[in-house]
């Protein structure tokens, strides 16, 4: 049991698709996709200990990989990996880089791997550019929250293959998961670590059900998105010199609820 | 003289190069480089003042862009853009990714941009790809110092192409430079507004010529590189499904002089 849990974690998560699951995406082609990450984590949506100064609330680098069903970058209910943990905790992102290049090297599960900077407020925008391939149509990402202990908001494994095309445009409200291996309980609790590693949870604002929680709000039934992520299909057309940029929204990033 | 250094300011800086300086990149394809940056601001080589908490000394998101002598993304003793205070003053890349789309969509001058997740200590790597085009050959980025007023470190303009063929590697050290936006005269000094706005200045070990400045070291000659960045050309045998991965050095980030 021990070992088993020592393996698993060091793993990290496995797919739960069944084994060539992703094999049905027949798009003939690779497709590139803009991927705009909002953030939505306001004082007026979230404001038991909204984190106003050292600092206050905002957001790491966004790191994402598309990949095939033999990857798994995070799971709900399973450990996160020593790369995963590192990033939530931290915002570090190179043992999970590694990772990621590993499961492209060593059983060709992965395609790509994007990254966008990071957002200096709760809320505003970030994004870059991804692309998918028949074989690797999944995407995942995380964005870690700041500050936080282990807190992070992402996609698991998202299809963008639907058949033999690809979808135009995704987009998806985030709420936030706790890696597991750090036991604060507040945006700016000290660094302590869970022993054993527990898995991937999502907070929620009745769980974990302890007053102190920072995402615990008692009268609400859910929480509202901490964030959203929009996935739009760049058309051939639009491909060609100018192609990285065509896409970014003309919104500004408004920034509110941040002292300075 | 006020209209013309608006002007200047909200265009930011302007290339040098003669006109069409960089046409003489005869290559006849696009080269891909893996860009790896390294972190060399220790505690040991930059004793004084060294942030050790909230936030420890560490690096933001790189954000860069492949571009013709058309663009500039900033240049010593030149106004830096909104985009870039922003990016130097809070690490939000927002603004100057939608200068750089701008400048890609008006005038051609841009290739492509890109970007690697933040280091959350003063050493450390992170690592992306960049893409090259024959008429857009230069190299530019920035990565912001954190903490500090609106310091950052980067590359302006750098030419990956020689006559006609690209360069294999190029490693290049890195020293901090002052937006010029801020006043402040130390890493963690609170925000101060330079009105008007100074142009963009190397800091060296006797500049700021002032005791407080976080790098007067009156006794060096000059400092010690603060970060180093490499630039390798992925050869086209390497590429393919694991192309963007094949380079990341094996070498783990070492996590050394911060406090968790």
């Amino acid at each position: 049991k021990v070992l088993w849990t020592v393996l698993v974690t060091m793993l990290g998560c496995s797919s739960s698709l069944p084994v060539g699951e992703d094999a049905l995406c027949t798009a003939e082609e690779l497709a590139k996709y803009r991927i705009i990450f909002t953030g939505k984590w306001s004082q007026t949506a979230f404001p038991k200990q909204y984190p106003l100064y050292r600092p206050p609330a905002q957001w790491s680098s966004l790191l994402g990989v598309t990949h095939s069903s033999d990857y798994c970058m995070w799971k709900k209910n399973e450990y996160a990996s020593n790369g995963v943990r590192d990033f939530a905790e931290k915002g570090e992102a190179w043992a999970l880089m590694k990772e990621i290049e590993e499961a492209g090297e060593k059983i060709q599960s992965v395609h790509g791997i994007f990254s966008a900077p990071a957002i200096s407020s709760g809320t505003g925008q970030t994004s870059t550019e991804l692309e998918a391939h028949p074989r690797h149509p999944l995407v995942s990402f995380v964005v870690r929250i700041v500050p936080s202990p282990d807190w992070f908001v992402g996609i698991d494994s998202l299809n963008l293959c639907e058949g033999d095309h690809w979808m135009d445009e995704v987009t998806v409200d985030l709420f936030p998961y706790d890696a597991g291996t750090d036991s604060g309980f507040t945006f700016s609790s000290p660094n302590f670590a869970t022993i054993p590693q527990d898995t991937v949870t999502e907070i929620t604002c009745s769980s974990p059900s302890h007053p102190a929680n920072s995402f615990y709000y008692p009268k609400l039934k859910i929480l509202p998105p901490i964030a959203q992520v929009t996935m739009v299909k760049i058309k051939k057309s639009q491909l060609g010199l100018s192609a990285p940029f065509i896409n970014l929204p003309a919104k500004s990033n408004e920034i509110i609820d941040t002292v300075s």
